[in-house]
């Protein structure tokens, strides 16, 4: 598997280098971000020069298109959802990912409907650039009602839905704060296909009944009460041999520097990986 | 357009011969009814010639799939499906319809994942057989809650979900009835276009607060409340040019003589489509 | 049915609001051009004003991606297309079309197999701005053989193609040269559907034998050989009732004023409008 | 990787339970055969209890489907395509696979248009049952002019038309036989991903130039010349870990005894397996 980035729980870092040359330094495979953005900062060539570089992959950009709100939003972002996927193209990018929220203001069914139609064309474009679509589910319980109606939040629906979707550039986004707060074991793991996981998200949970767990209240792999160890492990057992990035939301900003909070996440990345026997 | 008759509303008729006897006696253009059934009772060859004898077309038959329960049921359809289809086929008919109720015992938005993909593959096999599938919306307020969770009921939702459903030979299966419950207008099939319309039903409502209106408390077309000539002119007016049966839900079988209910839905059929000026 | 005219055939026109007038003018319904060309000359206000003044709808734009050819070219046009139905949708314009060339010098089964999927998202893409997408056939004799492989160009073939392609919204360019050159019959048109046809092209031929018509050789609808109220009849008898617009292509640009090849255009359509009893 | 029989090239053998034992005395791990005659012969439980007695697993169903026809015989066979899948998913068998063969008396791009719609469905149904479709290109130069017109061969076709199909079941049956006679590489095999590939056949080809191979002179694995370990060490090198099937077709039945036959392709296998390191 390859240990990727993202700038989620490194604090303030700066220019997208520093973000490069931080993750490098500290022996990350990966990073995380837009390519449309670095290819606008460095140029087309220069974003390939900075990652060879540095030495890092990009491991997916984030779906650039207002999918949950009207459809004018959704229109809106579709034009730069053909600019970002070229440019993921360009540097050899193969993922793309959006999230999923437990609830919403609107009915759940007409949202479903709405959403899978339209889910479902940003896949077919991001298919064109070989580019996959990553969903990923979101298990914290205060989100399932934090608005309206009750939508999905468990890994079996989120296939399900993908199945609905029905093109074959689409799987999930598995983040281990979700599979936790879902209660979901190793065995739900093993149940899965590697070509249906499209990224993997790692950060790790306080020790809090799983209930009271907030989405934005993560801490870094090997600090908390997840089983990484058993995520990781399951995960590299049924072939999946692709990209981890770190994804650690809090409530506010770190305040330790950036180099301080990497040299954190590659030691909780090194030593959830080793209780993998990774 | 083309007048038609399901046995829903004609008491207890017997024999299917019996049922397009009385069709045809009474001047109706059509039937809706089971092409398999009628191929087996009478053969392919029995069937085609009994449709002529009685100058009838077949309008829409039942989708015969149980799509809202669980996977193995569904599934169990399919062949059934295929036969059905082929019958269809056999007899010149290219309609197939299925109800959709408001509400479901199933989480909504999981239903509607589920439920999408059910029925996108019976339309792709439906369409093999260039045979269109027609999706009723039921309008009444009672099913908005008879289950758990609200699921769709309005025009607008049901044409977001053929949508969503993707296949060019799905369409809305518009009844006289959901359209009045869902308190729509003239104006609202006005903006459709025919070819979104698979099927029509047609039949009155009692003079009723619209909020109290019970889906199997249906009466004849033209003794009720419901404004069939605003309905009739409108279709008429967008270039609907095919199917409108009869289908009166009612609490218990009817005791009048099946001629009698065929003739009182002749005379309803002809004072609608006379104040529609059709 | 709505006359429209294209520039081809009106010989040096000058900016689209000259063209626009010229139509106006000659009372002609609808131009096709590039709605995204429109707007970014006189802004979306600014064209939308121009359209209102002279009274004129957009019919079709032109499918602005390469097809073709291989992949990249293919790819790049992506973002352009997402703009141009943007910007069609702005100016109420809801038909998007490109013709399908009867030979290749790809291999044939691979290059449908590629062309599949290439129109395929171009339809989802147009779609979702509730963009129809047309598909002309072209009939004439000496492109079958202009490159080394068959391709397909019979009326059967493309409704064929548009089956394999499957989305909703995808369907014919009927143009009357190509129906004429394929030998096709009032009776053929007959067979259609309404909403099969996404567009229409008027024409004429010269009198000589089919096989030896040549494609960019088109004369003005009245002055030739086909029978151009036959194929209107036809059309409003099943119920067309869209945009037929002028196309003529000729083997240098004519040298009469556009002023008076709108009016002979206009005399054209007048005559054999007339002729089909419209 | 499992080794599995057909029985092409295994001679007479009676019963589908005679087949069954001879594969399981050989310490084969798979069976290639129809899950509905299974079935219909044992019944499911029968069937079933057939399997785990040998110790067996059913690799694939044959595609039951006439998609190469007329749309009569395709949709004639769509009933039975229920029924073979829903049989095959009683007996755990994920996989059905067909054969495309080089040439056609159809025109070849209208003929792929109507063969991609056809087989699309075909994915559809098959995956409403969890179970994929492998197509299987075929390489032998003298089939590619075998009937008027050429169609395709070459696996980059393939994975294209599979692309154009556009379900997310649908992927390669990779014959040794074709791999060979279309002059691939082990690198071609290394560019594949492990869920590209629904099915493999392993079989060999005498010592002629490759263009004189024919399709129906196959010998036994560890026979002939084509390199076997090294496609054996691809596939498993990509993390392909699914059945291997042996496919003999010959000019004329073998003589020997099944049992001598099954013997001769247990040492084959083992001898180009224990080649490959696996």
């Amino acid at each position: 598997m390859l240990k990727g980035l993202t700038r989620a729980g490194l604090g303030t870092i700066g220019s997208d280098e520093q973000f490069l040359k931080l993750a490098s330094d500290a022996g990350f495979d990966s990073v995380d971000l837009s390519a449309r953005a670095l290819i606008e900062q460095y140029g087309e060539q220069g974003a390939i020069e900075l990652l060879q570089r540095y030495n890092l992959r990009l491991g997916s950009i984030d779906l650039p298109v207002e999918w949950r709100a009207d459809e004018e939003a959704f229109l809106a972002g579709l034009p730069a959802l053909t600019e970002a996927a070229a440019a993921a193209r360009k540097l050899g990018c193969t993922r793309c990912c959006t999230y999923v929220l437990p609830s919403t203001d609107q009915k759940s069914a007409h949202f479903m409907a709405l959403a899978t139609r339209r889910l479902r064309l940003c896949a077919q474009i991001l298919g064109a650039y070989g580019i996959r679509l990553g969903l990923e589910f979101v298990g914290p319980h205060h989100l399932r009602t934090a608005w309206k109606h009750p939508f999905i939040w468990t890994m079996q629906e989120t296939l399900d839905w993908i199945d609905a979707i029905g093109e074959p550039n689409v799987g999930l986004l598995l983040d281990a704060y979700h599979w936790h707060t879902n209660s979901l074991t190793v065995a739900d793991l093993e149940n899965l296909k590697p070509h249906q996981i499209v990224h993997v998200h790692l950060n790790d949970a306080k020790d809090l009944p799983v209930e009271q767990i907030l989405d934005n209240d993560r801490i870094y792999p090997g600090e908390g009460i997840i089983d990484l160890p058993g995520f990781l492990s399951a995960l590299h057992r049924i072939g999946y041999a692709d990209f981890v990035s770190q994804e650690i939301l809090t409530p506010s900003t770190p305040t330790e520097s950036p180099e301080e909070l990497v040299q954190r996440s590659k030691n909780g990345y090194e030593k959830v990986f080793a209780a993998a026997g990774l």
